[in-house]
C-alpha cells in the first residue's frame, strides 16, 4: 500500500492560491471576469479545494482602457508580478517573446503556468515542460486547442491507458466557416473568406488559418498527448484550403461526402506514427461530418475505448477562458497538495511517418480537352503507378470535360507521381484537385 | 504561495499501486486483460506516475471459467482480497449488496474505490462518498454514465468553474439504438425492440431500459456534478419510449425534428434544478440529433464556454474498461501524492423544482371522430388553459382524423391539463402523444 504525502490537505489549514494574470485580450478580461464575480467564488473554492486570489493582471500599455479589471489589479511590471509570490501565472498576451521569457520566468521560480499560446508551445513546448519538470511546476495549455473543449486534458488523464489510434480534429473554426459556407451556402472560397472576415471568423491576413498552419501547431500539441510525439521541433506537413473549389464542394456532396480540414495524427503500423493537416473527405455519416460553423471538435479512435468524439466552441474569449481556468483549478489542487503533473512522455519509441508511405483513397479532378481516347490515356496514368480507380464521373465543360475520380487506398507517393504524369500530359489542362479521402484507421 | 506536500513524489522512490477487482464479467476481464498485457504497461506506468499492480480478481464462483484472467489471480474470498493492502478496489460485480459492503468496507480502510455501478450510486452515492471523504479516499465512477466517455471527470475538473445551465444527456444506449431504428429503418417499437434484443443491445426484461430508469440513475449523477444536486434519495421522474409510434417518429422528422430520450439536468431560474428523463423532439440541426444508434452522448451549456458535447461508446465491456482505467490511474496518482479527490459539492443552495412548473414547447397528437366543428372544439381546450398553438396538421384516418399541434412554450402543469380535458372530450378518440420539444435553455 502506498503510505506517502500529507494526508488530507483540503481539511488543513491553507493559505489562497495566488494567480497572476498576463494579457488582458479577450481571454484575459474574460478570465478576470470570471474570477473576480463574486456569485462565482463558492464554485471555484470547491473546485480548488482552496480559494483562489487574483494577485495582478500585467498588461503592454496601461495608459490603454482594459475595461471589466480594476484599476487597482493593473500593472506594467511583470517583473514584479512574478515577484508577489504567485502559485499560477496565466499568460494569455500571446506571441513568442516576451511571453516566452516570461513563462521561464515563472517555471524557474516554481510557478506553474497556464497558457493559451499554442505558437509558444508548438515552438518551445519541449524545452518548456523540462523545465516544469524539474522546477516542480505544473504547464498547462488546454485553451491552445480547441477553445472550450476539454480535450488536452481528456488525453492527459481519462485515456492515459488506452492505447490510441488516430485523432481527427476539426480544430480552426475559421476554415471551417468558410468549408461550411461552400457547403451549405453555395459560396465560392473567396466569397465565403468574405463573409468569414466580415463577421470576425476570420483575420485580414487570414493565411496562418487557410493555409493549415494554425491547425498544424494543435495537432503536434494533440499528438504529443496521444503518442509521446514531441511538442516542438519538426514542423507539421499542411495543406490548407485555398484550392478548394465549388465544383469539389459539390462533387463530394454528390458521392456522400463533406470536405472538412482535418488535422490528424495516427498510429501507422506498430512503430509509426503521421502528423499532418489536409482537406479532406469525410463520409457524411462520420461524426465529423455534421461540425458546421466555425465549431470544433476533435475525434479519438480508441483501441479499447472505441470512437470517442468532443465538439464546442473552438475560440472566442470566454470560451478559452473557460479552458484557462480549468487549467488553474488543476493547478491550484496540485499546488495545495503539494504535487505536480508529470510531462506525459507517452511512448517514446514512435517515429514519424513520411507522408509518401502513406495510403489512402483519393479524390482527383482532372480538366482534360474533350476528345476520343484521352480517358484511356489518362486511365494509363493511373495504372501505370499502380492507383486503382474505384469511380470516375465526367461533366462537360465548354471544348473541355470534367473527370472526377474516386480511387480505392493508394499509396501517397504514388499518387503524388500519377497527378505529376497526368499534369504534363498535353489532353489535360490541369488536375484541378487531389485530395485525401477518410477512410477506416492505418 | 502555497508551500505544503512532498515535493516530487514521482522522482522519489516508491512502491506499486496495488489494484483489486471485484468481478470478473465483461468490464471485468476487459479490464484485467488490459493491466495484464505486458505492451500496455508502459503508458500505463507513465500515467500512473507509478506502477499499477494486479493483486486479485474476486469472483462469486471459482468453478466457473473466467477467460483472460489468469487463475492464480482469482479468489473468491474478498475480505482476503480486502486484506492485501490494496491502494484501489474495482467493483465492477454490479447489483447492490453485497457490492455495497465491499465498497463500504474497502472506503472504511481508506482504499480508494472505483465502480461502474450506477444502481449502486443511485442507492448509496452520498454515504458512500461521504465514507471516503472521511477515510481521505477517492470514490470514482466515471463508467457509470456513459460507457467510455469522460464525462464525469470533465465536469469534475475541466468545468469545476463554470456555471452550468443544463445537461443533455442520451445516455441509454438501447432507447437510442430502438429510436434510430424507428427513424430510419422505418420499424414500430416492438419490432426495433425485438432487433435491439437480438442484436444484443436490450436485456430480454428491457424495462430499465425502454422505461427510462436507467437513464434517470444517469442524470441523477451527472445533476450532482453539474449542479450539486443529492446523488441518491428522491427519485428522478422518467417517462420511456414504449408510447412512441411510427406516426410521431414520422410527424417529427417531416417538422423538422428526431425524437431522442432525453436525459435533462438545467437550472431553473436562479435558485432551481429540474432533472427528468422524457422523449424529446430534437431539432435536425441540433448535435444530439445525429447520435445515432447505441452510441451515447452529454451535450452541455455552460454559461461561459457555450455549447460543448461529449460522443462515445455508452456501453460494452471493453468502452466501460476505459473509463474504469481512467479513474484508478486518477486514484493511483492521489495515493502516490497523498490526497483524494472532495467530494464535489457544487451549488448546495438549488433546490429542485417540480416538472409541472417548467414551460416547454410541446407536440401533441390527438385522434378525433372526422365531423364538423370538432377542430374548434378542440382548439378551444388549448385555448382555455392558456397553450398556443404553433402549427396543426391534420391527416385523414378510416372515419377519424389525426390532428398533429406544436405548441408554442406553455407550462407542463397546463399542457398536462389540456391532455386531461381532450381525453374526456366525447368527439377525441385518444390523445396519443404528448412530447416535449427541445428549445433555448431555461
Amino acid at each position: 500500500m502506498i503510505r506517502r504525502g500529507v494526508g488530507y490537505p483540503f481539511t488543513m489549514e491553507r493559505g489562497a492560491v495566488r494567480v497572476g494574470v498576463i494579457g488582458a485580450g479577450n481571454i484575459g478580461a474574460a478570465l478576470v471576469g470570471i474570477l473576480t464575480d463574486p456569485s462565482r467564488r463558492h464554485a471555484l473554492l470547491d473546485g480548488a479545494t482552496a480559494p483562489l486570489e487574483l494577485v495582478g493582471v500585467a498588461v503592454r500599455d496601461l495608459t490603454r482602457a482594459h475595461p471589466g479589471v480594476e484599476p487597482d489589479l493593473l500593472t506594467d511590471d511583470v517583473e514584479a508580478l512574478l515577484a508577489k509570490d504567485l502559485d499560477v501565472l496565466v499568460e494569455v498576451a500571446g506571441g513568442l517573446e516576451p511571453a516566452g521569457a516570461y513563462v521561464r520566468a515563472a517555471l524557474a521560480r516554481g510557478v506553474s503556468v497556464v497558457t493559451a499560446n499554442k505558437a509558444l508551445m508548438a515552438a518551445q513546448g519541449n524545452a518548456l515542460a523540462r523545465l516544469a519538470h524539474d522546477h516542480g511546476a505544473d504547464l498547462f495549455y488546454e485553451a491552445a486547442v480547441g477553445g472550450a473543449i476539454p480535450i488536452l486534458r481528456a488525453l492527459r488523464t481519462s485515456l492515459a491507458g488506452e492505447r490510441i489510434g488516430r485523432v481527427l480534429g476539426i480544430v480552426n473554426g475559421t476554415t471551417n466557416f468558410i468549408l461550411t459556407r461552400m457547403t451549405q451556402g453555395g459560396s465560392d472560397y473567396a466569397g465565403a473568406l468574405a463573409e468569414a472576415q466580415a463577421l470576425g471568423y476570420a483575420e485580414a491576413d487570414p493565411r496562418a488559418d487557410v493555409e493549415g498552419a494554425d491547425a498544424a501547431a494543435k495537432v503536434a500539441i494533440l499528438s504529443s498527448l496521444a503518442f509521446g510525439t514531441p511538442l516542438a521541433g519538426e514542423e507539421v506537413p499542411h495543406e490548407g484550403i485555398t484550392g478548394v473549389r465549388p465544383v469539389d464542394v459539390e462533387f463530394a456532396r454528390h458521392a456522400g461526402y463533406v470536405i472538412k480540414l482535418l488535422a490528424v495524427a495516427e498510429r501507422v503500423g506498430e512503430s509509426g506514427v503521421s502528423r499532418r493537416v489536409h482537406p479532406t473527405l469525410v463520409p457524411l455519416a462520420h461524426p465529423l461530418a455534421s461540425v458546421s460553423g466555425a465549431t470544433n471538435a476533435v475525434f479519438v479512435e480508441g483501441a479499447k475505448a472505441g470512437p470517442l468524439m468532443w465538439l464546442g466552441q473552438g475560440a472566442g474569449g470566454e470560451p478559452s477562458a473557460t479552458a484557462v481556468l480549468g487549467d488553474v483549478l488543476d493547478a491550484a489542487r496540485n499546488k495545495v497538495s503539494g504535487r505536480h503533473d508529470a510531462p506525459f512522455s507517452g511512448d517514446r519509441t514512435l517515429q514519424l511517418v513520411e507522408a509518401g508511405d502513406l495510403t489512402s483513397a483519393y479524390y482527383l479532378s482532372v480538366d482534360v480537352i474533350d476528345r476520343p481516347g484521352v480517358l484511356a490515356e489518362v486511365a494509363g496514368v493511373f495504372g501505370r503507378h499502380g492507383v486503382s480507380i474505384r469511380s470516375m464521373e465526367q461533366s462537360g465543360l465548354a471544348d473541355e470535360a470534367r473527370l472526377s475520380f474516386l480511387t480505392h487506398a493508394a499509396r501517397d507517393r504514388d499518387v503524388r507521381a500519377t497527378v505529376d504524369e497526368l499534369a504534363a500530359l498535353a489532353a489535360v489542362d490541369r488536375v484541378g484537385a487531389c485530395v485525401r479521402v477518410l477512410g477506416g484507421a492505418a
